[in-house]
């Protein structure tokens, strides 16, 4: 069955619509690899999730907090907490991807509501896409803090959905992370994955879509056949 | 309350009890940097947790191999597959942790049953223990197989328990991961973390018992008071 084009769109925030490129002189300062910052955020992940499994949720903030204290001891390094502290600084400071206003326009002028749903809390969400001029493309910034757990827990998914007034099926996730785009399939939506050069996984769900960069997703979500009305 | 000794121990099989150090020089052989080790082995869990979310688990080796997938492309790499396959025959030749044999042999003459539990399979942890010498060691070993999910999540502890014919609390699990520890925890049993230079995240369900390598450990464990009769 060919795709048909969603009615609502839900993006991901932290590396999806901004870059996590900012964070990475910090963990460099720090005295760790420029690639440790896939090491960072995959530790982070790997607490978040755990913790999201055993019902014992924290804020994703204090998670990563864990994480850089686990990488750096990993690493045997022990700089000063306010040297760490930094890496949240540059965090709160990302800067949005250079195509995230454009592809959100083409969402718009399609008609297309777009709502944000990150692990991160609803502040930190809300103060990213002021601080980048991106509040007004959104129709709603969704929180995980609501529910209590994070993606990919189909109950994140289910909120998310809720909140467009639209069935799972006409709802689309857009992330560049596998495991976001996967949960978002198991909950019942489309997903679309920003690839940036990242190779999907065989063992996840596959995504309905795929592009190199935001741009491409919105304009083939754009392309996508109008649903059929009910 | 003061700990008391457990009547059963369950060992996780990765990491705690052998090395993973024979896959670094496999990775770098690849193009990857050295630290790339916990990158991968990050990935792997974060990927086998977001399955286990989602209900749609595959095998940790396949898991695995996506994950390594996925780190060759973030760092612009694509060997050709047999040399990927060299990661997988390094893992499947692991060496024990030099003071394995001697913590396991503590616990047996204080007459402690001990377990395995794995998110690896069943025939792989087999493979290892039997390469290693340490089989003999172990009454039983447990696998995740038979539950169709992964460590942390609770169903997978209380498994391991039911196996033992203990209570959760009057059983241990000896893990070099602070992520199982904290799910064994969270499922009512005990925990001693293998610390190895790691730091224990706050976020985490602190463990019962540290020590710097399992024979600490085993030391610790001994020394413990006896559980009261009942």
């Amino acid at each position: 069955m060919a795709n048909q084009r969603p009615k609502a769109i839900i993006f991901d925030i932290i590396e999806t619509i901004f870059a996590l490129e900012t964070v990475r002189p910090e963990l460099v300062r720090l005295g760790l690899q420029a690639s440790d910052l896939e090491t960072w955020f995959a530790f982070g992940l790997r607490d978040a999730f755990t913790l999201n499994a055993t019902r014992a949720v924290k804020p994703f903030p204090e998670i990563l907090k864990g994480a850089l204290a686990q990488l750096l001891a990993k690493r045997e390094l022990d700089p000063p907490v306010e040297d760490r502290e930094r890496v949240f600084e540059a965090m709160r400071n990302m800067s949005a991807h250079d195509d995230a206003a454009e592809a959100l326009a083409i969402l718009r002028d399609a008609n297309l509501p777009v709502y944000a749903l990150s692990n991160g809390a609803r502040a930190s969400t809300q103060s990213l896409l002021d601080n980048a001029g991106l509040t007004h493309f959104f129709t709603d910034l969704l929180s995980v803090e609501s529910i209590d757990q994070f993606k990919p827990s189909k109950p994140v998914y289910d909120h998310g959905v809720a909140a467009t007034g639209q069935r799972a099926a006409d709802v689309m996730l857009v992330a560049t992370h596998a495991w976001d785009c996967h949960g978002a399939k198991m909950a019942g939506m489309q997903a679309a994955f920003v690839a940036r050069g990242q190779v999907y996984p065989d063992v996840m769900v596959a995504p309905d879509l795929t592009g190199v960069e935001l741009l491409d997703v919105a304009h083939s979500i754009v392309n996508l056949n109008a649903p059929a009305e009910r």
